[in-house]
């Protein structure tokens, strides 16, 4: 099967109405996604996206179109015969990795996506059993060793590997109705928290006991959040915070010491998100407390994880799905998590993130970490009518998902009224609340 | 002063058809720059460049136009009032934040280091004068401190400035003809012996007393030309080594054993760029070593910088001009290494980087460290007839610059002929020889 062609769309939602999403960095997201479509000659099409929060989405664009060139004519079965070989056309491209992480690796993830996408497509498989099949020494052979063997090598990936196959029947089967159990972001930081509750009680009522909020900019106001949310959950429901790395290191500290009382599970991103040397000073710092630090929908790279892994910096590992190249480093992401016992509780939201993470936590859970007790894959309970397949759950798990590939099919109505600037919602929006013109102090 | 228009090119030298600038992982490098022209009411125009290696220019292109529209129709008053503003304006977009480090932060330092440009050309200084004349308070004002001031508060940066400030005439005066001390990187990777020695005589003939050598792929070849070259040297010239973060980290050990025997002053990037942990443990392993290491051209962050200054992870600073948010990153770092005693040797070459860190090695060497005992500053021998005001050395040093700004005025005929792709130079070039379609094997 060839790939004959590559669209690449620019889908954005003025999510920032509601101020669903806000954060005190990201005070107004837009969620937004780079969509990638990859047409065959075989009838099938491979979707990936990128997410992002408005502005900046046409950057990514950018990078997929230059990218896409590189595949458009290449066949599937050349890239699954070794997934790796386009990995490193591409992120070791000699001209190209000049450019970093960031727009360029994410741009690379959305081909590789893609790919596997069609792949999954091409077996009729959710790309969840498409990895849970692979055979061990295949996924060590997917993974660029260079600059992680410190921390695992392949020979340890295999064992790893080895180890979880002997129970993956057992656990396909555990998991083949209700996936991985997950947590929702309720607490937003520009809502009411009467708004809170509602959603957390909504959720409640289907299962959910495990719940996150947003903190960092007013520690009087955190606090009295933190108290009200924790009366109403009761003492044995998870409680998370979220500061998106408002604070530095000494500020975290302080902060961090008024929600000892409050039992949380963890605190995540209290500082810069390539900050290790300042996650294992906090670590260190708050060792007796409940919660463990949390990290990594902003790590851009496998490094930066490998070193926040094996060091102990961080207790909870936050995958995201398109933040990295793609399935090759998240598989390698996972695979050092399990070595050093972090569990993985991927990095969800956004537009049809969900759709892609509980993949990544199906196969962590049945082929790999081999368990579920510690692992909380997050949900987010908006914009899921933007998709042919939408993420459902049940009894605070995601339902194991059946669909092709990643089951990310946009709706082709939202795709056409959301692209930017041209569909129907851009058009008419004034200029200041378009991409790189709507901006917000930072206060 | 208003900046009225802005006007973006994308500039690129097939720089492979020679070899030059070679490394393990960057092949064949066509030496390329994002040019950012700002245009003025005042008859002044404010030029940044962002030098890549050839593909992806276009995509910093990209950005730098996007975010240029936030600076047509502001002023430079409002500017040079406090730069931080417009930092932060770009740095903490609460949407394009999203898109990390890599080419957004670099879009972002081609604007902040054109409004630099322009403020220096309307008082009619080198920007280094510009730099060393600012009020220690100012400086201290220009920086973002949220996530550095665990590794150095705005209070020691301020004594470290003031302390300076009491030799500054002094150093000024002694700096007056002869700026920075120079090295040059001669041994790229795919030359000759023959070649990179013919360079190297040269070279000597005007002083220079210190070459580096690239290396990586055959520890055979590197311990042979690294003989080769120390005997060509005598023992008193330094020799430096670079890697280009071809190794991981125990392979980095295993190849760097063998390089004891030849005194070298540094060994550059030996692992992964963003690598805290793993420079910490090499620098530990190889604490007796005559070398110490060195790292920067692609620390995509003043929060790796810090981490690898604070931990001791490295013995020299290698910032480069244009891979952080332009001026106000790089005194933030500057300013870290020299609370922690590690020299700043920027990392030059590329087109025009040498224009540009000449002045940060000025401002390090009179007002912030306030000595040039230790800092060599990167020199590379080519490229400088493409800008009206080429650099000069002397001595083996830098030959103080006096044209207003950057100096970074590239020469109307060459911008013409290198712009890609219309360019006469790639009109005529084989496509697989250009920008993404031009892939070389890793090997």
């Amino acid at each position: 099967m060839k790939i004959t062609s590559a669209e690449v769309i620019d889908l954005r939602v003025p999510t920032s109405d509601d101020m669903l999403g806000s954060d005190p960095f990201h005070k107004a997201p837009d969620y937004s996604s780079a969509v990638l479509h990859l047409e065959t000659d075989g009838g099938l099409r491979g979707v990936a996206v990128v997410f992002t929060v408005g502005a900046g989405t046409d950057w990514i664009c950018h990078g997929i179109r230059d990218l896409a060139q590189l595949v458009v004519g290449t066949s599937l079965e050349d890239f699954s015969a070794a997934p790796l070989k386009l990995y490193r056309r591409l992120i070791d491209h000699h001209q190209l990795r000049w450019l970093h992480d960031g727009v360029f690796r994410m741009a690379c993830g959305a081909i590789i996506n893609a790919m596997w996408d069609l792949w999954a497509k091409s077996e009729n498989k959710p790309l969840w059993k498409l990895l849970v099949d692979l055979e061990p020494e295949f996924v060590v052979a997917c993974i660029d060793w260079r600059h992680l063997q410190d921390a695992l090598s392949p020979d340890e990936a295999l064992a790893i590997l080895k180890t979880a196959k002997a129970h993956k029947v057992t656990r396909e089967q555990e998991m083949s109705v209700l996936g991985p159990k997950a947590y929702c972001t309720a607490g937003w930081l520009g809502l009411s928290d009467e708004a809170i509750l509602e959603t957390v009680r909504k959720l409640q009522e289907t299962g959910f006991d495990a719940f996150k909020l947003k903190v960092g900019q007013d520690l009087e106001r955190d606090v009295a959040r933190l108290q009200f949310l924790r009366d109403a959950l009761g003492p044995d429901q998870s409680l998370m915070v979220d500061a998106n790395q408002y604070w530095g290191v000494d500020e975290a500290k302080e902060h961090i010491e008024h929600y000892e009382p409050f039992g949380l599970k963890w605190v995540e991103e209290p500082i810069a998100r390539d900050d290790v040397l300042g996650y294992l000073e906090l670590s260190e710092t708050f060792k007796g407390a409940s919660f463990k630090f949390a990290c990594g929908e902003q790590a851009a790279s496998p490094v930066i994880f490998k070193q926040l892994l094996k060091s102990g910096g961080i207790g909870y590992c936050q995958i995201d799905a398109v933040r990295v190249a793609g399935v090759n480093d998240v598989m390698a992401i996972i695979l050092m998590a399990a070595k050093f016992g972090v569990p993985v509780c991927p990095h969800g939201g956004g537009i049809a993130l969900c759709n892609m993470i509980q993949h990544y936590g199906m196969w962590d859970q049945i082929a790999v970490s081999g368990h579920s007790d510690t692992q909380l894959v997050e949900y987010i309970d908006f914009l899921q009518d933007s998709v042919e397949h939408p993420v459902r759950t049940k009894s605070g798990h995601y339902v194991t998902p059946v669909a092709p590939g990643w089951g990310l099919e946009f709706n082709a109505d939202f795709l056409a009224d959301h692209t930017f600037p041209s569909g129907k919602i851009w058009r008419e929006r004034p200029e200041n609340r378009c991409g790189v013109h709507f901006e917000c102090d930072l206060g």
